[in-house]
């Protein structure tokens, strides 16, 4: 039985609202002397109150309209829900980069449902810029149409990590590639879906953090799996890489291991 | 004998013109098709259309107006001159972020005289911030004071690399602040003069890299040295370091032995 595409057509239209709501509370925090920074041990060492309050504002619309939907947010936890739809949720992605004034973060807004990825947002509020995925029905920013740059070609590729990663595989790749940029978080995938970057290597990323991304990457004609090629799932994290085409990740992949 | 203020002024007034020409050709071609990237070996493996088309409009300006002054570019060598001034320019700094679409690039524009740095421009032509430090005068974005974090305690010092640097030192660095971002280049010690990052370490800088870093960060109270605390010369290259207050700074000077 496929998906009825009723039920994701107003969980699309509901998807830009939490977007908006998320946006309309990060946007004046961005190097704002009242933003509230407070110092967690776990996951990440930073949170903010511009990530709380913004899960939480786009909870309460989900909540509100979909009572049924499970909810996955990095900052407010788990909702189980009985509906089969999964709203996967990271009000900023790249905390480290929007405390430090950098407009290279996001807010991850990811739908799956029957094991698939089948909506991603992701939102950078200060850039005004919103890149959508749908599964099938391709990827847009702003409602222009993307596409990644097709390169194939690996020493002309322009691969992007958001930190370092100590792996033999990754000095390998590091040397073939043309250039290497630094820094980026979810906003390198937003990048490689419009063709300025062409592979983004990260590790260890959680479902949250990916969830949104699988829409936007692949509706651009891109490939994005774990560093052994698999199809990313909606248990667990992962190390992730992201590329142009799948000849380029053929050839990143035959040097990861 | 002391420098003629009216010298000074003049060139000022020039620099902001000489900022506005680069702004223009540098930020219709950010994410754009038609720019023009080329794959140079020597010190960045990659420059465009922009960087050198907007350093030869900044010297049309400065040539024009000041024909005695002499002129250091990245892009187009030096032309000596006999005014005792020097224009040192970089069109674009991090021209890899440039190119993959990430706004944390600038341009950069000092002038010395008398072996110091007497003004310094970091213009972000994206987002439309112009940061601009004068020697014993403040530092400001667009016309508003900045000043540094004035942050003492390491363990809440955020830190930022544009690359990351294999050092001991580094690492331990690394370990006792409180979170690093990476990625950032010139834009970096605009955040640390604004106060939102505390500290930014750097390799291998060239002159045309940090003349105009000086008086940006120095103006807004902040320390900026090479990696054993001396000044930064107006001839050759050098490891750097920037800092929100000297207290810092002398912790990590100390780390990096």
């Amino acid at each position: 039985m496929g998906l009825d595409k009723n039920l994701l057509t107003a969980r699309l239209e509901a998807a830009q609202r939490v977007a908006d709501a998320a946006a309309a509370i990060i946007r004046p925090l961005f190097k704002s002397d009242s933003l509230q920074v407070d110092y967690k041990e776990a996951v990440s060492p930073i949170v903010t109150q511009a990530d709380r309050d913004s899960e939480a504002a786009m909870r309460l619309i989900i909540e509100a309209e979909f009572p049924e939907d499970t909810i996955i947010g990095e900052e407010h936890g788990v909702k189980e829900g009985t509906s089969g739809f999964a709203w996967i949720l990271d009000p900023i992605d790249g905390t480290i980069a929007f405390t430090v004034g950098k407009p290279v973060f996001g807010t991850l807004i990811g739908l799956a449902c029957q094991g698939e990825f089948e909506l991603g947002i992701i939102d950078q509020a200060v850039l005004g810029e919103r890149f959508l995925g749908l599964r099938d029905q391709g990827s847009s920013l702003n409602g222009e149409v993307l596409s990644t740059s097709g390169r194939t070609e690996l020493n002309r590729a322009k691969l992007a990590f958001t930190s370092p990663l100590k792996d033999p595989g990754i000095e390998r790749i590091i040397e073939a590639v043309h250039v290497t940029s630094y820094g980026g978080d979810c906003y390198n995938y937003a990048l490689l879906a419009s063709g300025y970057l062409d592979i983004v290597i990260e590790r260890g990323l959680n479902l949250y953090d990916y969830a949104a991304l699988v829409p936007v990457v692949e509706g651009a004609g891109g490939v994005i799996t774990d560093w052994q090629g698999r199809s990313l799932s909606q248990g667990g994290g992962s190390d992730v890489i992201a590329c142009a085409t799948r000849a380029l990740q053929d050839q990143v992949l035959s040097m990861l291991t």
